[in-house]
């Protein structure tokens, strides 16, 4: 197929004037949203109450939006389930590979990872008991870090702060030299750029849906599970619906079949019905030209921005393949600058210490927003305009 | 307050003719919850974007919202907030426990708990090690079970078969006797009637909302924490909404004050929405007027199916005390006895092996609905109506 990105952008409402670029942190609402979701109120919670499990297949829901995220990450049918939030799938694929690989005892992550996947492991570790430790270290150096006494490999593929792109090949066969598993949080990368699970044999991968995929706040995670694995794993989070049959109210838990135990309480069915609406519109993208588009964006602002605002500094990987779908520039003032950009409808966002970050996403951003977004950049920039105090004051930054 | 039922009921909408005695498992829609989603999604994802977190309140919505759960369930302000699935909310609650008395290795339990949370009690288990267990009694054996081996006791108050309900009071001071904690589940209680969770001295509750809360379809759940603990339990699940300083982006965890410190991943904004509407509802109803509405409904009941229907034996306790705000009858054809009710619109439902279950929420059933419930009743098992094929094939029984 070939993408009609005039066509991805009819289905987003974004306010007028507004320059989104902050997709990677909070995606905008597809049209459809509000009506589809009122839809599984009024129709089918109202009207089908407790069937609605059965009859609007709130119950399959899981699996089957896990199928359309699937195609998304390049995973195998049948591999993919939502639920939950990234961190508690963080968790649940953790404990998973941990059990897996019983003789060793240390997760190896790296000081660019997502804050929460290290909380949630060293949450882990704690639970474990001393024998296991969480080891961190620099982005650049996970590679040579993998040796045989990890037990598993925890990587977020784009660094949230910078852009920056692991090899996940690369470092998952390494991973497989040494007898770890791989672990992949796609938090930054499922629709933001074409990723191989299955062609890259990673082990398990996480990932959220509020991000690039558009599923609104609070839209629901997905775990994929290799598998090779699946019917192997055994949930440290073992809820009902994980269970082999639910309905039967057995008092011990046995695991469903494949990816199904990794399901563990009540679907977010309203939730899933959002982004079951972003997802319509992800039905008809082609990730190969996603990633071409996307390219082509980070590219023109780099180069424009490079040539208008000398005193930032990119922090983002020039090379193609060593970054995502958003650009980040360093600057000591990096708060009030963003400040005076979002005041200027240029919505961008802000990570400590000096991180100025933006997002981009073909599905609703072309050249022209990029070529303005600069625009209003190099004003702020030369004028010395974020330079007031009504954009130093810190509220609180999300 | 003095509660009016003619208001609240006039806030739901159910199907035109049905009988809906299953809000003891998936409550009704009230009218206002597809308008109130479809204005966070319009006016607040639509048009706020990212910035809604702070704007619309996104981020103060479990707490704000867990103060308007507290309220029903007799916690102290700042002590309850919302999030995850009830099952997550077990197995914090109990890692929680576990962690605050590290001299001892058992959890307590009783075989009419809902089968998740003996399930997420056992995955805990097996992730601490084989020196922890998880012993189960029979309901009527708690109180006697609960000697100084004991961590923690681990009970769901009302019974989801039976209805029986355990002595909250009782049980948690023998488990304050013996150096035990005592974790509450409130699923059924919950909207059900009143909960002293403070009085009774709780250690930690949880809960779901989308039974008698009228939350809808994956509604979030809470928990409790009891204040005198808050600032000393150590989360295992140690996601980054629960650190001091989320974005603040540190490497190493550190737990948030009181409550907030059990907040894992990103709230689901959405089914919050949906969650506020219902209980604008729930704000104007005083527990002890929804207690003796419901008394008065299931006694109704029970007198009337038993001069009725002979044949059914009735599961739920006589005395007031002991049960919840449930009606359960066995018979060994249940499963084909509820299918030709439903066929006939008195909506209740089936668990296994033999017990039909009616739950009664005086928020929208009154009298009429109760005498129109049983007739039908009595004419299905007069007329052995529902000992035909139809009602007999067992389609998956949610």
């Amino acid at each position: 197929m070939t993408t009609d990105f005039t066509a991805t952008r009819a289905a987003f409402d974004l306010p007028e004037g507004m320059i989104y670029l902050d997709g990677n942190s909070l995606g905008p609402m597809p049209k459809s949203a509000a009506a589809r979701v009122a839809q599984t109120i009024t129709a089918e919670w109202g009207k089908m109450l407790i069937t609605g499990w059965n009859k609007a297949g709130w119950m399959e829901q899981p699996a089957k939006v896990g199928n359309r995220v699937a195609r998304l990450v390049g995973a195998e049918p049948g591999s993919v389930v939502m639920g939950d939030t990234l961190s508690i799938k963080v968790y649940q694929a953790l404990a998973s590979a941990l059990e897996m690989n019983p003789k060793r005892r240390v997760i190896l992550s790296d000081t660019g990872n997502f804050p929460s996947d290290l909380y949630m492991a060293q949450g882990l570790v704690r639970t474990l008991g001393p024998d296991y430790s969480l080891k961190t270290v620099a982005p650049e150096d996970v590679l040579a870090a993998i040796d045989d006494s990890v037990a598993v490999v925890m990587i977020t593929e784009v660094d949230y702060r910078t852009g920056r792109r692991h090899d996940m090949a690369a470092l998952t066969a390494r991973a497989h030299d040494v007898g770890a598993l791989a672990i992949w949080d796609l938090a930054h990368s499922a629709g933001a750029l074409p990723v191989h699970l299955a062609a890259e044999g990673a082990d398990f991968a996480v990932g959220c849906t509020y991000k690039y995929l558009n599923s609104g706040p609070g839209g629901p995670a997905f775990i994929y599970v290799a598998p090779r694995h699946a019917d192997r794993v055994r949930p440290a989070l073992s809820g009902w619906l994980g269970h082999e049959a639910p309905f039967a109210f057995e008092p011990g838990y046995r695991p469903g079949a494949g990816i199904e135990r990794m399901r563990v309480g009540t679907p977010p069915v309203l939730q899933l019905a959002a982004l079951e609406a972003a997802l319509d519109i992800w039905d008809q993208v082609d990730m190969a030209d996603l990633r071409a588009a996307s390219l082509a964006l980070t590219d023109q602002f780099i180069a424009g921005v490079e040539a208008a605002c000398p005193t930032l500094t990119l922090a983002t990987p020039r090379d193609h393949d060593r970054r995502g779908s958003q650009v980040s520039f360093r600057h000591p003032e990096g708060y009030a600058i963003m400040q005076a950009l979002i005041a200027r409808g240029v919505i961008g966002d802000f990570r400590a210490p000096d991180i100025l970050r933006f997002g981009f996403t073909p599905l609703f951003i072309g050249a022209p927003e990029v070529s303005r977004a600069i625009e209003v950049l190099a004003e702020v920039m030369q004028g010395t305009l974020w330079d007031r105090p009504e954009y130093r004051t810190r509220a609180r930054v999300t």
